[in-house]
């Protein structure tokens, strides 16, 4: 089978473990009508990690100091690795970001009070964020699937399962959880490029 | 370029993080000449995990209960993923087992006392045993470089640099750490196929 290696260089932000709550989780979590404190802006235009953390309570374990990302969104959506599933004692499905529909919930814990969330627990699926500009250039659109080569880190390797995700405030980014990017040796000297999906081998 | 799949398949086994210890530590770890009790075998045969367990200690942080590992070996070797450096505060090289010259050490906690080691902290290097027999079945030969794929557990991937180990007393397995076990996805449903080194992309 042929081969087409796309010459694309991804830029690659790993994600560690993180919330994104709705307003009414922040005021059972931090108190009625408290407003996130912006910490640092992300890559993603207008979104940014907040100076406020909560705990992650499961059947067998607790993970203090777990970041809260802003702006507050409609839904509470919890995104954590494998390794942390294996932490709290949950599992959770590997779901794009806002496919919440029979995702578990957990116990969120804030200064102000505790949440007992019905839904939102997800391991984040591996997707790279585009413009409809790069998407255009690259021959892509909104959730194809393609693979990304990692290379540099002394193991390498080559994501399958990449989605794609077009939207007009999206940056070209890859994104991989702590648990894909520690696999992958992910640092300063990776350099991640798109291969196209009709590319497999197997 | 020409991709040649191989169609042969893995078994695949995590190994979490654990210890092989030598005479001189575990008499300072459990006590003078204390012997490992064998909880059960591995797939190695001869190795076993034993009831037995330590806590590691860095400069941030403490895992404790890490398993040891049975027989006894020559050298200290402390085998962590990536997580488990950012948990610990410590960096670890990728190794082969057994490579240890230029490695950190770490302090390591029992029951009977603490052992501050000279080296022996690494990063497995993800590795496939196999015996002599397999090694010419499959055209390999030890210390050759192969790329094995993953698929069946909704995070498919292609691993490369993966070592192939020969030896009379391997038996035929990929040996991943938990970091890559998990950004894998790997479960009962997972299926490891060899793919040969020269069937690059890239």
């Amino acid at each position: 089978m042929s081969v087409e290696a796309a010459d694309i260089r991804i830029p690659v932000a790993i994600s560690a473990r993180h919330v994104h709550l709705c307003r009414r989780t922040i005021n059972v979590l931090f108190g009625r009508g408290y407003v996130l404190r912006p910490l640092k802006p992300l890559s993603q235009p207008g979104q940014f990690a907040s100076e406020e953390t909560v705990a992650l309570v499961g059947p067998t374990g607790r993970i203090p100091h777990v970041r809260v990302l802003g702006p507050p969104r409609s839904e509470d959506q919890i995104e954590i690795s494998r390794t942390d599933e294996l932490a709290l004692g949950l599992n959770a499905p590997l779901r794009l970001s806002g496919d919440l529909s029979g995702t578990p919930g957990i116990l969120v814990e804030g200064p102000a009070g505790r949440a007992r969330l019905d839904a939102g627990l997800v391991r984040a699926l591996r997707h790279i964020h585009m413009s409809p500009a790069d998407a255009v250039r690259l021959g892509l659109k909104d959730r194809d699937i393609v693979r990304v080569a990692v290379r540099g880190g002394g193991r390498d390797l080559i994501f399958d399962d990449v989605v794609v995700r077009v939207a007009e405030q999206f940056r070209l980014e890859l994104h991989l959880d702590s648990d894909e990017g520690n696999a992958a040796g992910i640092g300063p000297q990776s350099v991640c490029r798109l291969i196209r999906a009709d590319a497999r081998e197997v």
